[in-house]
């Protein structure tokens, strides 16, 4: 889908906030229906997930304590109507070594946030019946 | 070099496309001289390369599975005249262990895309003699 | 904080520099005051920090070698009134494993860097005592 670019927005997520449903509070608030998202900072006890081909859903992976956010990357569309964020990280510990999936959740530390608004034709995800929401796929 | 922004892409590349080919034809056919690219998803039997600067070349290393696709980044800019993205990525495992490297090739299972298009003065790698394609250095 | 779009540079640095340096120098020479960066390449011997939570510091973390750079993403905004890059990496070695933090120090052999210019009121980092230089919240 082809789009044009509307607001952008760069700030910091509150201490304490869980990331993924700050920026989705954020976006609704907003009204930002499309966007592209990235991201660094820190996050306390992570949860990301690996989705999994043989059992057609998300494995949780717990990380425990504080990680460097090294990349948030992904967008935002629409899922159910709503404002939607889907996001992956990478996460880095104390002796450097990294570890990342879909975001599930993780208490800000510290997490400075780009948003970029993209205006055009509603982008919607829809449920595939493997606990997948996609869009429509595009050549 | 400096640019103006051009169209916006954000996209679903269909299961089952090599990753790299499908962005280099999607900017090809879109006539995309120069761009960023960020993307997020899961790829089947990546292979990535590290160059070697001793060798001069790129190795390949296979990696086996299915992969969460962290991190997507890169550019497009022209290689003897064609549309040509230069990409490296982020994967993470089923432990949320993560390995990456320079794309190669990578068997889509879902990637989501995104192209912001630049506009300005043609943007092109010349042949370094080292099996590297690079633009003119700049301060 | 909401930002209109302003210059997009798209660039390749100079083999040998230090890309930190590099790229607050590239931003305060032209006068950027707020941005977005991303970029690909490869570093040699680079130093990551992590931010230890108890000492309330970066700890440096020095990596040997040459690592492709896998993912550089981060911000420009204002520090002490000066363009001041923040910005984390991560790095893949010849084995395809990942090395990451907060981007402290890191020798070019190749960098491709994006900056997108963000224009709008200033976005000042503030000294919260503890190491960390921080803009206001926001939700």
């Amino acid at each position: 889908m082809k789009f044009k670019p509307g607001r952008i927005f760069l700030f910091r997520v509150p201490e304490g906030e869980d990331l993924l449903e700050a920026i989705n509070r954020f976006a609704e608030s907003r009204g930002i229906n499309a966007g592209v998202v990235m991201g660094i900072g820190s996050l306390r006890n992570p949860v990301v997930g690996y989705y999994s081909e043989e059992e057609k859903k998300y494995r949780s992976i717990k990380l425990s304590g504080t990680f460097e956010l090294l990349s948030l990357n992904g967008n935002i569309s629409l899922k159910e109507g709503k404002s939607f964020a889907h996001l992956h990280v990478t996460l880095g510990d104390e002796e450097g070594r990294v570890f990342g999936g879909h975001l599930i959740r993780g208490d800000v530390f510290v997490a400075e946030v780009y948003i970029g608004e993209l205006i055009g034709e509603p982008l919607e995800r829809k449920d595939m019946g493997n606990n997948l929401w996609l869009w429509e796929a595009e050549r």
